[in-house]
């Protein structure tokens, strides 16, 4: 016999969310959704995110994925699930489970086919949900007899797949009794590989290891998704290959794992790491995703002739395809039978053949702040168990061979690319782990994009460290496409003026504010025009975790980091 | 033999803008539609929107259809143009044609599926495509064998429906050169009504008028946007019968016309309104989107018995359906057969029946404002040709019963209901037609949704009296819903200091300015706290018509026009 138990339709979907480590839902609230609002409101555990519109919303809750694993949204039926859409569609294309929730009319209505406001008009209340196939791996219209499996199904799918989850819940059932299992748990692990086939790639594998005299390892982005920063260690300190990075995999591995040698991109790469690569006759390719973004346009060193590729749910070794065997069981089996033949003496290797890891180019002399100062001095600033968050732009660039410390998370849509992303996800990232000290890049063409989640930043104490460069314009569709064009500038903000046109100080909102109440407080906001000034500010910035920071970055207008001058014919379209 | 000649498909793109009568186009820059933006700012007739985002853009140009005709959106491929596709849904939702241009990756990369940056990743570029497909009339991948049929059909379709249309130009293909038809214009007319059905259906009518003893005319939005307020206004000289307005029809007949009686949107409506209506025997319906918001929550009453219902392609006559009979055909038939003895001395049914039109209740005293202060006296204020733009919330139910001065235009979306739809809105609308005032009512929480399009409204030198309503609160959904509810509260900024933050008085920006570079200038931008400050704050706003105005009208927390208090249980969740 079953053991049943009973709750209602909101709360089961809230304990559900719960069990995958959701402590903040953010959105922003729209007739149809306050039901379920009431719901999280008063459930104690839960933090509203009270975001300033979807958008910035679904931003947040993908950068709070990144940092916690999942995310939740919340939005109303039309209007705000549509808002969303660029955010959430973000998620798909980065992967990341995002379990977008989407307040919707009475049951009744919707199958009546009511003209009710929020929709079209024409009776066709499944419009939506329809568009959200495009950009969920599942999704479910909930009706109250089946609301607990339909849940179930969407978390699951959502959280295997790493990919965003569409639940929409009628606003008339959110507080409807239903009987659900009471024991059971989610299981949402990735299924097991088919043993023979497995046996059979770990054989092939272990012959092509010991085949290889320079062998490498490229750690990209689904061994980050797959959450296996501790298996590519290990099976870097176990093989003792030299390690590389992809953009989309920064924060895979540390700076301070010896093999590690820098990030790989092809022909856009540092010069060393490229002909690094080129040097390699075996590749493990660890969790690859061969976007033109990730791959210097399509110019990385890759042929199968030479390369092992480990994906979620296939393995390639050289000319053979092993279906659905999985990197997160496999790696853990390639580093236990690892050939003793095959191991390398990094160490040994560094001293008498790479050198020390590729540097960029040395700082150009002067006090001025540009980015090849910054990229080569930020490094300085950021402690372990960083969240380093950097916006597209010319800022992306430099950042591809930004090392990140010990522990350290890295967030740059460095596929889907949107621009405005990275402000919104600071905050959800720094409301994701409120012990990591969170760093902001961000240009000034994106920042205006999403600039108000500034205020809901100051609303909940979070404390990130925001470096918005001024650069006067859309600097990089001007080196990529045409200079001097008129549609790349735009009106210039008072952007270190933010907080206070935001309302830091203002009385009724330091009453609002729910968190770290005491201690929260505005520390740096100011512009910066020098080195001098900016390592001031930093140092200021640093000794002050409990506060918010702003440093308007004065740079000159056509200044970009030298990754970009050397390729602006690449990304050019 | 056709006579053809040699263009580009960006500039067949754009001289077919123009026709439609198009000289400004909103959007983001983005990599996939630089090419294009070339072709437009190499156009001295042309002006780039310069929008912050994406969403306000796709509002911009729907605010501009609203005053224009039609509008235009420029967007980049993924995230460009899902970002906007709230704004498109809600041009599809209100019936608003906005020509929808996405810059696409190159032709190649589509057809070969290539892993490009702004798509998923999964070598399916025509994503987006099949998203819009539900959020737009017709759509069109553009070819170059095909570009100009392709752009043709679309901009048709648009217009002839009033519906967005959706063009992709894939980047490389821009200016490549094709041969068209050289003397080919555009015809969007509606297709011409079936002869005898319509003869039918004005007989059926006519028969029908003559025998109602108390027959009213109720004008609602498909009027509007069939472009009929001369006809509306004409059917109510040549017939006498007292004419309302829907929430969705406001604007389609001035309020100096004698026949007009308010704004009718049943149990929501004035009681008098409400009163006159339903002792009507004959209802003809002009144009009737029987939305919830649109008639008091389905309380309207409207009966098929006693109904006349004019459409943009059928005409029902009580029980009767008259497919394909448009109303732009049928009405001035109806007018100019109208039957002698049905016709209504107006001015004599007002002095023996009617009395004058309803009013909203009378001001309260004092010196505070609230809403009921507000709705009675701005019609004060309004000159003729005004632009009236009022945001969804609290202050939609004051604007229902908001009668509007001679060729005045009212934008509101009271079906869609985006809030943050109104700030971008009154961008485009200002841009749209610089010799009309435009007068922008909008609340606080709305407001922080789109807040970056006050910078764009600055660069471009429109001057809108912008009013917005500190209540501190999203307090519409605290009155229909919960009240107390913290999920409604959120920070409050320095609203009056908007100018200032997002650099009014910044020289570069002076310089950089467009438009009206001599005259434009900073008006009004203060909080205003009584009836008084705000009657000298209007004076002072009005007698400056070149400058952009921004009063922050401080209101108490729970303030709300009569209207919402009266009818919360109607619109509750």
């Amino acid at each position: 016999m079953i053991n049943t138990r009973k709750t209602t339709i909101g709360l089961y979907l809230l304990q559900r969310l719960k069990e995958i480590g959701i402590d903040t839902v953010f959105g922003v609230p729209g007739d149809y959704n306050l039901t379920f609002l009431d719901v999280l409101e008063d459930d104690k555990e839960i933090t509203w995110g009270n975001n300033a519109n979807e958008l910035n919303a679904a931003y947040a809750a993908d950068g709070y994925a990144r940092v916690k694993g999942a995310g939740a949204l919340l939005t109303t039926f039309g209007v705000g699930e549509l808002s969303a859409a660029n955010g959430v569609a973000g998620s798909y294309a980065e992967q990341l489970p995002v379990i977008h929730i989407v307040g919707m009319p009475r049951s009744d209505r919707i199958s009546n086919g009511a003209l009710v406001h929020h929709s079209f008009g024409n009776g066709d209340l499944l419009a939506f949900i329809k568009i959200y196939q495009q950009l969920s791996v599942a999704s479910a219209l909930l009706s109250v007899s089946e609301a607990a499996c339909q849940i179930d199904h969407v978390i699951t799918e959502s959280l295997q797949s790493r990919l965003p989850g569409y639940i929409g819940i009628p606003c008339d059932i959110v507080n409807t009794q239903v009987e659900v299992n009471a024991c059971n748990k989610l299981d949402y692990s990735i299924p097991k590989s088919i043993p023979d086939v497995q046996e059979a790639a770990l054989q092939a594998i272990i012959t092509t290891i010991q085949q290889a005299k320079h062998p490498i390892i490229i750690a990209d982005v689904c061994a980050l998704r797959n959450n296996m920063k501790k298996e590519v260690a290990e099976l870097a300190q176990v093989s003792g290959f030299p390690v590389y990075v992809t953009p989309l995999g920064i924060g895979i591995v540390d700076r301070d794992l010896p093999n590690f040698r820098g990030c790989y991109m092809g022909a856009v790469s540092l010069p060393q790491i490229n002909a690094e690569v080129l040097g390699a006759d075996l590749v493990l390719e660890l969790g690859g995703k061969r976007v033109d973004t990730n791959t210097g346009v399509f110019t990385s060193s890759l042929s199968p002739s030479k390369t092992i590729e480990f994906h979620t749910n296939v393995t390639k070794v050289l000319h053979s395809s092993f279906e659905k065997v999985a990197m997160k069981e496999l790696i853990p089996l390639v580093i236990k039978h690892f050939p003793e033949s095959a191991k390398i003496n990094i160490n040994r290797l560094i001293k008498n053949t790479l050198g020390p890891p590729a540097q960029r180019a040395k700082t150009p002399e002067g006090d001025t702040l540009i980015q090849d100062y910054f990229w080569n001095k930020i490094p300085d600033y950021l402690p372990e168990r960083s969240v380093v968050i950097v916006e597209t732009g010319t800022l992306s660039f430099g950042s591809m061979n930004l090392n990140i410390p010990k522990d350290s998370i890295f967030i740059s849509q460095f596929q889907w690319a949107s621009i405005g992303y990275s402000v919104p996800s600071t905050l959800g990232a720094a409301m994701a782990d409120r012990s990591r000290r969170v760093f902001l890049m961000v240009g000034d063409g994106s920042f205006q994009l999403t600039v108000q989640e500034i205020s809901v930043m100051l609303l909940h104490g979070v404390c990130p460290i925001i470096l918005l460069f001024n650069n006067d314009g859309y600097l990089v569709e001007e080196l990529l496409h045409a200079p001097n064009r008129k549609y790349n500038s735009f009106p210039m903000w008072q952007y270190a003026d933010s907080f206070r046109y935001f309302g830091a100080r203002l009385k009724i909102n330091q009453e609002r504010r729910g968190m770290n109440k005491s201690k929260f407080n505005i520390g740096v906001q100011k512009k910066v025009k020098t080195r001098k000034e900016f390592e001031a500010a930093m140092e200021q910035a640093l000794d002050q975790p409990n506060c918010i920071h702003f440093l308007e970055m004065i740079c000159p207008s056509n200044d970009a980091a030298k990754e970009v001058w050397q390729h602006t014919e690449l990304f050019g379209v």
